[in-house]
């Protein structure tokens, strides 16, 4: 094998192992030593290529959030409707979801890990972003209505009942809360 | 000292050094032993009050949500509006909210630590619950309306704003909060 190439398995192998382990124990439970130990790569080549635990994490976070390409319905209520069904659907069984509450808790005490937070958060995000500003460039929120208001009435139910009250995603409270939201932020 | 009173000292002693490594931490940073030495109290003696972690960590949390008397303003509005301005200023202000997100993160991976989570956040939501189900009873809320998804509707965006976007809990954001949530569950 070229040094290149195996130098690349090498960092696939400590990142998939890293996100490995961040699943099973959440931040608490990721060491560089176990990482070490996994992978079959050395610590020392690891702390070559990352230089902190952080940055070893934010790498192997960085594909959470990679959103899939954006929906241009042409309609904002057919590009949230789809956007939602689809984050409903990653909430129920996306391994993101079970690791996010690990790093909003290290947020709460770690400067470092809130900046990773942020990142990951911007990142799964960042489609209702887009299309609730496309929607306000077309003059369709109402007059005080901002887009990241409206992003957090539809993402802010949602998550509270995934990781709050524990209450089931179905399709039928899904809509309710779109068209809610919706209603409110056109009207 | 009177023995009775020598084994309450030392019960509050062991709940206060659970509840501050608790906020220092998560839970992970709770253990036994740690309690004991900051204690000052026999690990034995600790579990023989409290057989396991989560038993002690149950008792520790136990008054993280114990709400102050629930309003009765007379009109849903003026109850949610007290409500949901408490809430906010908790949420900047109390512990429990630098603590509450590495319980959620515990209870995806551990069933006992699931109850926890459970128990604490009925407590925390229960003066919610005793107004839009009295709002119900009522007759407040229109036809289909359930007390739980006006709740969410509240409580989502403010828990989305503070752990998730961490976006400023102002006065203005959360009386447009309310007053949407409203307008949509009581027309």
């Amino acid at each position: 094998m070229a040094p290149d190439s195996r130098v690349q398995k090498s960092r696939a192998a400590v990142l998939a192992q890293t996100y490995e382990l961040l699943t099973e124990g959440g931040i608490g439970g990721v060491s560089i030593e176990e990482v070490s130990r996994r992978s079959g790569v050395a610590k020392t080549t690891i702390y070559r290529h990352w230089p902190s635990k952080v940055a070893l994490l934010l790498d192997a976070c960085s594909s959470i959030g990679t959103p899939p390409e954006t929906p241009d319905t042409g309609s904002l209520a057919g590009d949230l409707t789809a956007l939602t069904e689809r984050l409903a659907e990653q909430l129920r069984t996306a391994r993101w979801a079970a690791v996010l509450p690990s790093i909003i808790d290290a947020a709460e005490r770690d400067p470092d890990l809130a900046g990773l937070h942020t990142t990951l958060h911007a990142e799964i995000m960042e489609p209702f972003t887009t299309v609730t500003e496309r929607a306000q460039a077309r003059g369709e929120l109402a007059a005080g209505r901002e887009p990241a208001d409206l992003v957090a009435a539809i993402a802010g139910p949602l998550f509270y009942r995934r990781w709050f009250s524990r209450e089931p995603l179905h399709d039928a409270a899904i809509h309710h809360i779109v068209r809610d939201a919706l209603t409110r932020a056109t009207t």
